[in-house]
């Protein structure tokens, strides 16, 4: 036996998430598949974070335990043949016998991104939040440093969900603007010199912790947001997490907006 | 009658391109049957440059003759409300009434995206056209500088077309490359911190010209990805370009990598 470490991308538009369900392609599904092949017979393979279905990956990190010997880039090239083109592995690595994506790692990042324009940009749509009322960012930073730290984040979690625990961890937890025309949207393939009037700002809230709950990111963005539009104040946040009240706290931010960034381990 | 500038955005990749069609939607088609419930009939709308299937739009521009009176922000919102979410209205502007969006134009600029990189991006699969094999961008540079000025393009239009005159003058044509890291896809949502190991590079060809054959543009990327890749050298443009043979430049580029950026009018 020896133990696989898996470095993966998707684009989660048309996935029904991380986790392999009775119908439609998830990436643990599409995985295990394409292993199974190599492998003679199933195997079973370890996310290191259940994204929903329409959240994309950057660097998602799966562990799976095999017997067959092809090596790293063989694999690497083998398994992307195997899978559609929305899904790709960018790296496997050989890891140590009692590695685990998940128990083994130490923090997540994800990334979400809100489009605040006039007009939403064709480009952006699988990949961010169109909102497009003001947004006050100066409010939305505040409001995002307040969640770091220690804390019960059972405001934050969809309801009916099974960890027994809410306490997490934040390690950052900050929000970001920079311009973003219709025309230079998501799709940010270079320099765009073209200028028309629709320009918009593209904020992205970035935050790293050593764990998430159920929809915990989405619940938190959908609350930036309100913050932005002036209906709450940061300062609320606080009051929020003391609470632990999930119907307090904001909407939850559609599924789009949302990258797992990376994983981190010792 | 009034004379309307329409300047539009658009994702190509289900679309059946500019032009009106029997079957599928096409833009023309979107934006006619749109402009027709405000006209309570049948509107022609012309466009700048015809598209093809999976090809997109930054800056389109299209005019239309039309009675109604709805004045041009309301038509923006109104515009976008009916069409699909692939199709975005960022300009409506009252022109002179003998404007064309074709005949007026002076200029039009294209983009063309290829990602050169081991493994292709999720993200960016519908943006660009994937060349894993190393490219030689300077090469390639100087090539593209080759077909500036006024030259009969007749090497590098597809054969069947009925314009009757292949002579067409070049104002801009240049490469340049970008890093493009698989977690930094085309998608380029923002600064991408995190770092993996299969980093790319993003090369854009941006050509200007009082006008372009059809497939012009992804016909001369054919031709300078095969003076990437060492086949051709530089130099030969010249000779293409005397020799009028389709058959003896490249390749044509599949669609998606292709963008027309704006359109220039005096």
């Amino acid at each position: 036996m020896r133990t696989l470490k898996l470095t993966l991308s998707y684009d989660g538009s048309r996935l029904v998430g991380w986790q392999r369900q009775a119908e439609g392609d998830s990436v643990q599904g599409l995985l295990e598949d394409a292993l199974a092949r190599f492998e003679g017979g199933h195997v079973t393979v370890h996310g290191a974070g259940r994204t929903d279905a329409g959240v994309h990956a950057l660097g998602q990190v799966a562990s799976v335990r095999v017997t067959f010997a092809h090596d790293p880039p063989t694999l690497v090239r083998a398994l992307n043949a195997e899978l559609p083109e929305d899904v790709r592995v960018l790296a496997v690595d050989e890891a140590a016998p009692e590695f685990h994506a998940r128990f083994s790692a130490r923090s997540k990042t994800y990334r979400y991104h809100v489009r605040n324009a006039a007009v939403a940009s064709p480009f952006a749509r699988a990949f961010v939040w169109h909102v497009p009322q003001p947004l006050d960012v100066e409010s939305m930073r505040r409001a995002a440093a307040r969640l770091l730290g220690t804390h019960d984040f059972s405001a934050f979690r969809s309801v009916g969900t099974d960890a027994p625990d809410a306490v997490r961890t934040i390690l950052a937890s900050s929000v970001w603007s920079s311009p973003s025309s219709s025309q230079a949207p998501v799709v940010a393939i270079g320099p765009w010199t073209s200028g028309t009037s629709d320009s918009g700002t593209l904020l992205t809230y970035e935050v790293t912790g050593d764990g998430f709950l159920r929809h915990m990111v989405r619940a938190i963005v959908g609350t930036l947001v309100e913050v932005g539009r002036g209906w709450r104040q940061p300062e609320q946040m606080d009051e929020l997490l003391r609470a632990r009240d999930r119907g307090a706290a904001g909407a939850t931010a559609p599924p789009q907006g949302l990258f797992l960034v990376r994983v981190d381990y010792d």
